[in-house]
């Protein structure tokens, strides 16, 4: 059994409508593997295209890294079975890897999006909370955290934002945005 | 001489109380690098201590980083001149590698702070992004992000504390906050 890196592990949310959610939820991992930290990464609503972290995560030791999704946006106030199956599979791995209690950072990467868009339950989501190892730091992203996963956070930011160019008509662009 | 990466490179500004802004920097960067961007890591203010990232970005092709600090916070309105000193160096070096037009992404990490404090001029700072080579993209960190930054930039995040652990007495954990 491998020494656990943290005595207790928090919970971390990073919501709100600006850009570096995904990005604080990497580099958070970063600087944990820095640390020799063990640290998963499951993505919901992601994947199914093409995009930069899933090439630099292969430098990285001790990270590992699982994408669900169709490589599109859900817009629908009814997502698509498809897409609720995967995010449903993307949570049963989220359970299994937070109580094996073998990574000491689990980053469930726009697990906020499927719950505003009830595509999981938000009970499930707060029991995983309440029920994980003590040693478990659990980080949550996605914008439109419910009111809920706020409260049952120790710690939440907002990114904010304050001035964007694709207001301006600047596309996403690679190796940026994706 | 390399590909440019990015046809226009923008600036990027993640300022404000909460936590997050020097992981979204590294996050980014993460992302960049699996695009084969070459990055330029510059932390004023850093430096002097052991943090995760020192570890972690020697797994990282293209990376630099270069930290300028005695590992100390600066509460005081007047910054002793050593850190002046050290400030005034971080950003020569930020001027010859944003010039140099050799890295696609240059993070100039805590700038904000550094401006903030007066330790370094702003109209330096304002000069160098106007006169920026345009393929470089530049990411600017830290909190009090002055004005001029702001209306200079193109994209600019607030990362806004909701919920802090602090609050609770909870002191900083190696692997989580450095």
């Amino acid at each position: 059994m491998a020494e656990h890196k943290l005595e207790k592990g928090l919970v971390q949310v990073y919501t709100g409508n600006g850009k570096g959610k995904t990005s604080a939820a990497f580099g958070a991992a970063l600087r944990a593997i820095g640390r020799d930290f063990k640290v998963y990464i499951i993505q919901f609503i992601k994947g199914g295209f093409d995009y930069g972290e899933l090439y630099s995560v292969k430098h990285l030791p001790n990270l590992k890294l699982a994408a669900f999704g169709r490589g599109r946006f859900i817009t629908e106030p009814q997502p698509p079975q498809e897409d609720v199956k995967l995010a449903h599979d993307a949570f049963e791995l989220a359970q299994k890897v937070v109580n094996s209690g073998e990574y000491d950072i689990v980053v469930l990467d726009e697990i906020n999006v499927a719950l505003d868009l009830k595509m999981i339950s938000i009970d499930d989501v707060i029991r995983l909370i309440q029920n994980k190892p003590n040693h478990v730091e659990l980080i949550l992203t996605g914008r439109n955290a419910p009111t809920q996963i706020v409260e049952a956070a120790d710690l939440v930011t907002e990114m904010k934002e304050i001035k964007h160019p694709y207001a301006q008509g600047i596309p996403q662009r690679k190796g940026i945005e994706y």
